[in-house]
C-alpha cells in the first residue's frame, strides 16, 4: 500500500503553472515523490493571470451576483487541475483531478471570502491518494447547507493544501513558490538577507501578518493550529531549490538555553499605507469611541496620545482607504484631521515577547543615522512607518538588517 | 526503577511554605506522587516574606556588593529546601535537598538578574530522583566561570522548575500557586471569569507579559521553547484544587476548523502605569531618535502621531519611572511634555494575529457605554489605558469580559 510509505501534500501557485511547458515541469517534480513510493495530494492555483482575466469578464458583464461570480472565478483552478492530471498521465503517473465539491472541502462564510470548516471524508481522500495522485483545485470551498460553491479569501490555495495535509495526515506540506524559502528581510531589498533553514510558527505568522508575502497569514495560522510542517521551496519553473525553509514547531536545545544573541528575527515590509492624524480631541469620555464608530474597520494600527486637555489619535491605514477614513474622521465635531499617504510600514518581528528592551531605541537611532524619518511606532511589536520616497526603503531596510543581525554571515 | 514510571517536576511558592505546618501539607502532596511510584523533583521558593526580610538586612548593612547580597538572599531557598526534605523524611518519603551549585544549574548574567544557561548533568539529577525526592532551591544559578552563586531575575523559581523538567524529561511541571489555574480575566475583578482547562503557550505568554501574574513570562517562554507542559494548580496550603489549568501545545481539531466564536481569549491588567506625552516635536529627521536616546528603556508602549508640521509621541511607562522619563523628555529642546499617572493598562489577548478586525472598535464602544475614559490604544495587540479612579477598573473589566465572552457559561 502506497499510503503506508507516507503521504505528501504539494502546492503550486499560478506562476508555476502559467504554460503547458511549466505544467509538465511541475508534473516531473511530482513524479519524483510518486516514484519514491509515496502518496501525493497536489493543490493548484489558476494558470498565470487567469483569475484576473476572469475577474475582468465578470466586471464587464453587468451583474454583481456573488454566487455566479464565484462559479466563473473558480474555473481557473479547474483548468489547472485537469491539465496537471493529464500532464502526470502523459509521463506515466496515474492522476485524477477533484474539485472542492467532489472532495468535500467544506466551507462557510460569504461568497468571495469563504473560510474552511473541514475536509469531510479524509479517509476517502487517502484511499484515492493510495491509487493515484490526487490533484485538488485550490481557492474553492463547498457550502454544505446551500450546496453552493464558495471562493475562499486571499491566500486560500496555500490553506487548501494545509487543510488537506492536516486532515489526511500528510508528513509535510510542500509549498512551491517564486522565492527559495523565507528570508529575514526581502532579498530584493537586502541581497545578503539571512534565509531561515527553519522558522517557528509564531514568528512566521507575525512576518506573514505584517506583509511578508511568501506565505499567507491564514495558511500559517492553520498550519500552527494543526501542527502541519510546511516546506517553502523554489518552484521548478523558477529553477532548482537550494533547500528552502521549513516552517514548523521548533524545540529548543536545553543544553543551550541562551543561544540567541539577537531577539529580532525578521523585518516585514508593507507598502501603500498612510497615516490619518486626528488632533484636538477633547479629553472627554466617549470621544475615542465616537471616532472609532465613524471609521471603517480598515485600520492597520491605531495609536492615541494624550495632552492636558486635548488628545490625539493617529491611525495607520491602507493607502486606498486613506481619504475615506480622513473624511469619516472629519465628521466628528471640533477635531482637526490631517493625513499623509505614500508611507511604508516596517515591522521588526521577534521570537517572543521577552528580552526586547531597547529595540525601539536602537531602531530609531539607526534610522536617524541613515537620514530616514521615523513617522510612527508602537512598542509591543516594533512597528515603524517611513515615507515612501527616494531610496528611503532600501536605506532603512539595510540599516535595520545590519543593526539587528538579519544578514547572512 | 522508579524513573521508568515517569518523572514529575513540582514547584511551590513562598506562600505555600510560610509555616512548618504548611510545609508538611506540601510534603503530603508530594507523597501522593511518590506513592504512585513516580520520581519527583520539587523546587521551592523562600518561606513567606523571607526574601523581603533578607533584603531589608542587606540594605541596612551599608555595602552594595551584589555578589555578597546574592549570597544572603539565596539563603531563604536553602532553608525552605532543607525543611521540606526533612518534612518528607518525617512522613516516610526519602528526600535530599540540593542547591544550584550542587545540581549544576548553570547561569550567566548580572548578580540579581541571572539567566539560566543549562542544567549541567541531567542524568545525574535523574539518578538522584530515582532514589529520593530531589528538593531544589529556586531563584539560584551557578556561574561556571567565576564559581559565583547568582540570584536569578523575577519569577525565576518557576523557571528553575521548567528548566529541570526540560533537562530531565519530566512528563509535566506542576506549579502550585494561590489561584486554581489561569483565568481569562482576574476573578477578583470579574467573579465568573472563565477558567482555561487548557491554554496554548503563545496566549499564556502574552497574558503573562502584559500583567497576568499567575505565571511569569520568562517561565512560559522557556516552557514553550522546550515543549514543557505546565499544570497550574491551587497550592495545598490554600485548599483543594478543582482541576487547575494546563499550559501546553494545543493541537486543533481538523474536523472543526472554525470552532472559535470569539478571537479574544483573555484580558491582562497592569496597574501602576502612566503616560508621558511629548508634543510639538518638529517633523524633522532624527527628532524621534533624539528623544528615544534621552529616555530610559523603561517604556511599556510608545506611540507616535503625526501632524502637518509637528509630531507627538506618547509613551506608556511604569508609574515609578514617570517623573524620570518626563524630565528626560523635557531636556529635548522645544518640545512640550505632559504626563499623567495612576493609569491601568488593559490588554486584550487573542489567539493569533488573524481575525480580530473590529475588536478595537468594539472595545472602545463598550468602555464608552460604561463611562470609562479611554486614554491610549494600539491595534496590533488591543491595549487600552484607563484612569485608576473610582470603580473604573471593575466597570471596564466587566464590560470587556462580557463583550468578548470571557465569562463562564
Amino acid at each position: 500500500m502506497r499510503i503506508e510509505n507516507g503521504l505528501i501534500s504539494v502546492k503550486f501557485g499560478g506562476t508555476s503553472l502559467s504554460s503547458a511547458e511549466l505544467i509538465t515541469k511541475v508534473a516531473l517534480c511530482i513524479k519524483e515523490f510518486w516514484d519514491s513510493g509515496k502518496a501525493v495530494i497536489a493543490t493548484v492555483s489558476a494558470m498565470g493571470h487567469e483569475t484576473d482575466r476572469l475577474l475582468d469578464l465578470v466586471k464587464a458583464v453587468g451583474s454583481t451576483d456573488p454566487r455566479e461570480a464565484d462559479r466563473v472565478l473558480s474555473t481557473g483552478e479547474e483548468v489547472s487541475a485537469g491539465l496537471l492530471a493529464m500532464a502526470l498521465q502523459a509521463i506515466g503517473v496515474p492522476a485524477k483531478s477533484y474539485n472542492a465539491c467532489q472532495l468535500g472541502l467544506i466551507a462557510t462564510g460569504q461568497h468571495g471570502d469563504g473560510r474552511f470548516v473541514k475536509l469531510k471524508n479524509p479517509d476517502l481522500v487517502r484511499s484515492f491518494a493510495d491509487q493515484h495522485v490526487v490533484v485538488v483545485t485550490g481557492f474553492q470551498g463547498h457550502c454544505e447547507e446551500t450546496g453552493d460553491l464558495i471562493i475562499m479569501g486571499r491566500g486560500s490555495s496555500d490553506e487548501t493544501s494545509v487543510v488537506a495535509s492536516a486532515a489526511c495526515g500528510a508528513e509535510a506540506c510542500y509549498i512551491y513558490t517564486d522565492v527559495d524559502g523565507v528570508y529575514a528581510i526581502d532579498p530584493r531589498l537586502v541581497p545578503n538577507a539571512r534565509r531561515f533553514d527553519t522558522i517557528g510558527y509564531a514568528e512566521m505568522l507575525l512576518l506573514a501578518y505584517n506583509g511578508v508575502g511568501v506565505l499567507m497569514d491564514r495558511c500559517v495560522g492553520t498550519a500552527q493550529k494543526f501542527g502541519v510542517t510546511i516546506k517553502v521551496l523554489l518552484s521548478p519553473s523558477m529553477g532548482t531549490s537550494t533547500g528552502g525553509s521549513t516552517v514548523c514547531f521548533i524545540k529548543g536545545d536545553i543544553n543551550n538555553i541562551e543561544e540567541d544573541t539577537s531577539p529580532i528575527r525578521g523585518l516585514a515590509v508593507m507598502k501603500n499605507v498612510g497615516v490619518v492624524n486626528i488632533s484636538n480631541v477633547p479629553n472627554r469620555r466617549g470621544q475615542a469611541a465616537k471616532i472609532f464608530k465613524e471609521i471603517t474597520p480598515n485600520i492597520v494600527e491605531s495609536n492615541q496620545g494624550l495632552g492636558r486637555t486635548k488628545a490625539s489619535i493617529s491611525m495607520l491605514v491602507a493607502e486606498d482607504s486613506l481619504s475615506v477614513v480622513a473624511d469619516q474622521a472629519r465628521k466628528v465635531k471640533g477635531v482637526r484631521v490631517t493625513s499623509l499617504g505614500n508611507l511604508i510600514k516596517l515591522t521588526l518581528v521577534d521570537q517572543s515577547m521577552v528580552n526586547r528592551s531597547g529595540a525601539l531605541r536602537r531602531a530609531s537611532a539607526c534610522l536617524s543615522e541613515v537620514n530616514v524619518e521615523f513617522i510612527s511606532s508602537a512598542q509591543q511589536l516594533i512597528v515603524v512607518a517611513i515615507k515612501n520616497e527616494g531610496d528611503n526603503l532600501k536605506k532603512a531596510a539595510t540599516a535595520l538588517a545590519e543593526e539587528f543581525d538579519l544578514v547572512a554571515n
